[in-house]
């Protein structure tokens, strides 16, 4: 049977008021990082909450050490396996105010898109999910499957209190795959999985000279410049090739293979189009890979911040006191962030010179995440992204770190499958943020079929 | 005839006076950055004045764009050189006030010292020289030289409109020699005359990568990140000996003569001192040099301060859009700073990664400074000191550049004898600052014989 013939006439029917209801959820100014948004965070709550009590979902907003978390399970289809949907109902602050076309919390139709902080990142999408469940209850009376919806209010702020609730409700959240859409297809008009993600290994490094900022006149020549050392220290960790010299550093990564590089050699990417936006004059990155290969299936190592001594306006002739960086590797599949961080310590304190205390600080780590493509679960979501938006998705990396993913895959021993419904230039966290309607719409489709296709029949 | 005879008991008389004059002189927080201490500016501007005038000194308050200087001449010496004596009425700000034993601007007397901000730096030094002229107009009813005065009021802030007013005033501030006593002796028990500076060139290297920072996830690994780019570039300054790479950097240097280096030998240096002072666990500087070869006839290359993407607490991962480093060279002898900085450019424009924009600013530079040893003015300033001090001074430099002696040689074309008073412990722009006044006699004593043995009939 194929319930979709019955589904689909209903999302057509009800395709204005889900965009409606939509704008009233985009409405609220959720902003998790500011506590004068509490009421609004409060009442963003509340309004998922209820979408669920309307179709019978049992539904309770629980309360966690900050924001709340929405729950809502229905968990009637005996025998078929359960799904796990995170999204978030909290949003980015919409600053700058003045680059807006038109306000944030007001949202606006422009070019089949629709315009307002949280359009893509989080509300519409997961919004595609509230609608798909409720088409099913509303046609079919039940779901193909059990559903869990996990919504969080504090994903813009690090999710401070999210590990912690997964690890005291797990047995609440057991389930056999996580579902997330929170991400972006790899192009307009190229519907994508995403099925790896880079890990991440975060350090602080702390260089203690002289007691105190010296006079570099009276002083410079003859003691170590802790800034001067730091520069040593960071340029040691990459080769003229672009390679990382860290101890073991690439002992255990995951080479590409042939067949998966030869795919992501066919994908549309406007390796132009990516350099400006960046805008920068020219890519580098390790040889050997292409910039694909680099940004979904290499490791790095990165500044992300650097300090030392005088940085103001003019100039100021000390050898300063301290220098300091933060530095982060992200990682690839089968690197472990305990041994990248003991070879990392191990260089680092090799090369460090004379006359310096040198500290690091670790800070969180996470591994990379690597779902197989041919595994059932991708497939199905391939057929229902097909049943949504009318082609078939590409696999696509991404180089980034969801640290959710890491968690359910620790503490709830699942898989992920990360759906992205928006496009890469959604703005997410800048001004004028969008979602584009048709997306919104197909979403809401593929979300639907979705529940079909991961039923037991579908997958065996 | 030995005037030294005379004016000796006039300086034991009086010495209690001078005492309780440079007290009052001390008492005025003359602080020339801090525009609440306008008053105590004038107010030490026209005491230094009323010192000159009562010795029958023709002498006038002369405004610049900031601060007043204070001119004062005799030139009555007919067919004797002309001395100008360069120092300064204002001084650095007290904080942190919480660290000084007694207030800084309640001069104290404690253990043959007297604290207050300014005692060395440079009121307690530039008064030596005031009362030797008192001790020769008032025992001798004149003086054996020609000598002027040029006291400003913004040293401390960096002397914005000194090298103007000179310039303009040239032909008035016209001379044979120059005296500073504005910086120290080798050590407590050893007066010294510093007969050479280290100069400068200063630079401002600014990286731009991306537009604006960039996730570190979605984008590293495949572009240039600025501050590896910055740490790159910084870490090529040096090779593993300490010695700088910059082109053609040590073409022009003046190589420390076997002599000078023996003599250096041979000076009371307390390394282990110096490093404890310092706070650091090692000495390190350039192959085949000592510490104080390293110090003061060497030349260096300083990151004095550094700055790029996220430097607060924990971790924020991006890709920096900028990277920027201040970075001087302390230059030696016979060193050209347009030379060096032409090299510094080329070199750092060559290493330069692909997709970055680099600019290079330019700071102030200037030349080091040497006085030869057996000039005839240093030998009278050496023979003045050890009328003074009982001792035969040592011949030191200084790593440090101070700007008026450059600018004494450009626009008046003389050179400068410094003649340091203060002790290297003296806390100069610190808590607690001091003198002592054994040095605070003594200094006058030596200024006074100075004088003399300046006259042509000492000189020839």
């Amino acid at each position: 049977m194929n319930h979709m013939e019955k589904i689909i006439p209903y999302l057509e029917t009800h395709a204005g008021r889900f965009e409606e209801e939509l704008k009233s959820l985009l409405r609220l100014a959720s902003i998790s990082t500011d506590p004068k948004h509490q009421s609004d965070i409060e009442q963003a709550a509340h309004f998922v909450h209820d979408q669920f009590k309307k179709i019978g979902f049992a539904t309770e907003i629980m309360a966690t050490d900050g924001h709340p978390v929405v729950y809502a399970e229905w968990l009637h289809a005996s025998n078929q396996p359960t799904i796990l949907v995170y999204g978030h109902y909290d949003v980015q602050p919409p600053d700058p105010l003045d680059l807006w076309t038109t306000p944030p919390f007001e949202p606006t139709e422009r070019n089949g898109n629709i315009y307002a902080r949280g359009a893509t990142d989080d509300k519409g999408q997961l919004f595609t999910h509230i609608k798909a469940v409720e088409s099913w209850i509303k046609t079919e009376g039940s779901l193909p499957v059990n559903i869990k919806f996990l919504i969080e209010g504090e994903e813009e702020i690090g999710s401070p209190n999210l590990d912690p609730f997964i690890q005291q409700h797990r047995e609440k959240l057991s389930c056999d795959i996580a579902v997330i859409s929170d991400t972006s297809q790899f192009a307009p008009g190229v519907p994508a999985i995403t099925y790896g993600l880079r890990g991440l290994a975060y350090f602080e490094l702390s260089l203690e000279g002289p007691q105190q900022d010296l006079h570099s006149g009276g002083f410079g020549g003859t003691l170590t410049n802790p800034a001067n050392a730091l520069a040593t220290i960071i340029s040691a960790l990459h080769d003229e090739n672009g390679s990382i010299t860290i101890p073991g550093f690439y002992d255990e990564v995951l080479e590409l293979s042939k067949e998966e590089r030869q795919r992501w050699s066919q994908l549309p990417f406007d390796e132009k189009g990516y350099q400006d936006h960046m805008g920068v004059s020219g890519l580098f990155g390790e040889k050997g890979f292409s910039t694909l290969e680099r940004k979904w299936g290499r490791p790095t190592c990165d500044v992300n911040g650097l300090y030392s001594g005088y940085s103001g306006e003019g100039s100021k002739t000390i050898v300063p006191a301290k220098a300091g960086a933060k530095i982060s590797c992200r990682l690839v599949p089968h690197q472990d962030p305990k041994t990248i961080a003991q070879g990392f310590k191990k260089l680092v304190s090799e090369i460090c010179p004379t006359g310096i205390r040198l500290s690091i600080k670790e800070f969180h780590s996470s591994p990379a995440v690597l779902v197989p493509v041919d595994s059932p679960a991708v497939q199905a979501a391939a057929r229902a992204i097909e049943q949504g938006f009318g082609k078939w998705p590409v696999f696509m990396r991404h180089g980034g770190t969801i640290p959710v993913v890491t968690t359910f895959q620790e503490i709830l021993n699942v898989d992920t499958l990360l759906l992205g419904w928006g496009y890469p230039d959604d703005n997410t966290h800048s001004p004028n943020e969008k979602f584009c309607l048709a997306s919104f719409h197909n979403g809401i489709r593929a979300s639907a079929s979705l529940w079909q296709e991961l039923a037991v029949e579908k997958l065996s």
